[in-house]
């Protein structure tokens, strides 16, 4: 029998697509707010012995949990045989340990939140900063799609000569496979964190003998941008053309977009796992394959 | 050992005064938001042993679920014996059960979660729409506190000569606790709803025997405020003076309060479970006592 897609708000146009990639159906949900703030939901439509992809990109999440959790109860409430979250962005992947006593490793309590109300789970590129997998997190089996096949087509078809750099050292992991599967070289920069919104950035010497070639600086989130446009200055103090700005996750706060826009970045390339109008880099296709792996797994 | 509050954001002065009822002590407890809108919490403080009574008014929900998940969990790491929740308002009481089928009953997947997450539960006039009790919804201890003296005290000390009026038969409840105290008559309306903020009064023929006393509009949860206004139109129309609008949950979306006072209404004086200007019945006290019952329970 055929997937069942029950998009949260927002995430409608991206299940239509899913749909089709997927030959699947979609599930006649409604969501809406009453006056007060809370949510209300339902799931016209039976759904008795199916699997039930709920599709959310879970940025902004607390805004999303309720209705989030109310989704994967409407379908078993419909009598789904397996209920898996499809979330292109996997949120609260940042507080995976506690610095000083008496933090809240919420990234522990977001997964077994969800590991409850939900058989399986799909992410894109989950900032795994320091686990390395998302079993570490979750109790229900896992699938982290990576994007980096579309991002190598995308940079492949736009950018002749490049040099990959990741503007600090988490970002290497991204960095080395696109530059070998573009055959391009690459460098990673070292950040300094001072505060949610500073940044500085080093590491850049000997950046220079790469200057003849077009800088593609690449990050998993763009959030700030603050690392971003950091980068993108030190790459025009060492002499090179603006930079290509390409980011997995456009979480791009208030502000964020504009201020990219007026550093040494040419333009900014997002994948389209948080909409936004940077979106550049189609992922459903990698995503309904994810999808099929985490379904086989059920 | 004494109690140990640990208040959500935005409930800091009210477990100020509950400190001070209580005895009890204040969790060094720090949250905030990072720029992408996930929460950070920390308790900066040890729980060993002792039971912390987490206290969040829980209007507008969604946006505070995440967080109230957290505060427990600060609790818990910080060895707490026992977490209780002390919600002067408790949300998603409404869609109790399904009126269409696929409608997710909201309430008991909110009740699952916070019985989960917390180990007793205290909440003033919780809106008991088609139960009997919270124990109908929760799993976990739950102490339900009456407003009703702390209203009964304010109307005789404001309004002389008063007739209690209901709204709607919902409203029954308190009208007739209230009204028998008071030794005053009471009136009930009835209520259609035809949607969010539509509804129409009727019912209130033979109401104008009482118009020499002063109306008192008496509703647990004033939200859209078009309950009131319908109900003080048709005192108005009736020849009573003005209303005196008496809610025990000031949710007050926004535009209702300014609604309200252009309406043939008096004056709006809630009870400050809920922040708003138009708080004037305290019920801190009483919700101190709720929360000794529910401790004594544990």
């Amino acid at each position: 029998m055929s997937l069942l897609l029950l998009p949260l708000p927002g995430d409608e146009a991206r299940a239509s697509r899913l749909e089709r990639l997927l030959g699947a159906d979609r599930a006649p949900v409604a969501f809406r707010r009453f006056p007060d703030g809370e949510t209300y939901a339902r799931l016209d439509g039976d759904a008795t012995g199916r699997v039930v992809v709920v599709v959310g990109s879970l940025c902004d999440p607390d805004s999303k949990l309720a209705t989030l959790l109310f989704a994967a109860q409407a379908a078993r409430d419909r009598g789904a045989r397996k209920v898996v979250l499809a979330a292109p962005y996997l949120a609260y992947m940042r507080q995976d340990a506690s610095f000083l006593p008496g933090e809240v490793v919420t990234s522990r309590v977001f997964a077994q939140l969800l590991s409850r109300a939900f058989d399986a789970l799909v992410a894109v590129d989950p900032h795994l900063h320091r686990l390395e997998s998302l079993d570490e997190l979750y109790d229900i089996p896992t699938v982290a799609v990576s994007a980096a096949p579309a991002i190598i087509a995308y940079l492949r078809r736009t950018v002749p000569d490049p040099v990959i750099v990741g503007p600090d050292s988490e970002s290497g992991r991204w960095v080395g496979a696109v530059a070998d599967a573009l055959g391009a070289p690459s460098l990673v920069f070292e950040k300094t964190r001072h505060g949610d919104r500073d940044v500085t950035i080093g590491g850049a010497d000997g950046a220079s003998m790469w200057k003849q070639r077009t800088p593609v600086l690449l990050d998993d989130i763009i959030s700030t941008g603050r690392t971003m446009t950091g980068a993108a200055n030190v790459l025009a103090a060492a002499g090179f053309s603006k930079a290509v700005c390409v980011g997995i996750h456009a979480v791009l706060v208030p502000g964020a977009y504009a201020e990219l826009l007026r550093a040494p970045i040419a333009r900014v390339a997002t994948t389209d796992t948080i909409e936004h109008e940077s979106n550049a880099i189609p992922v459903d296709a990698l995503l309904a394959d994810g999808i099929r792996e985490a379904v086989s797994r059920l």
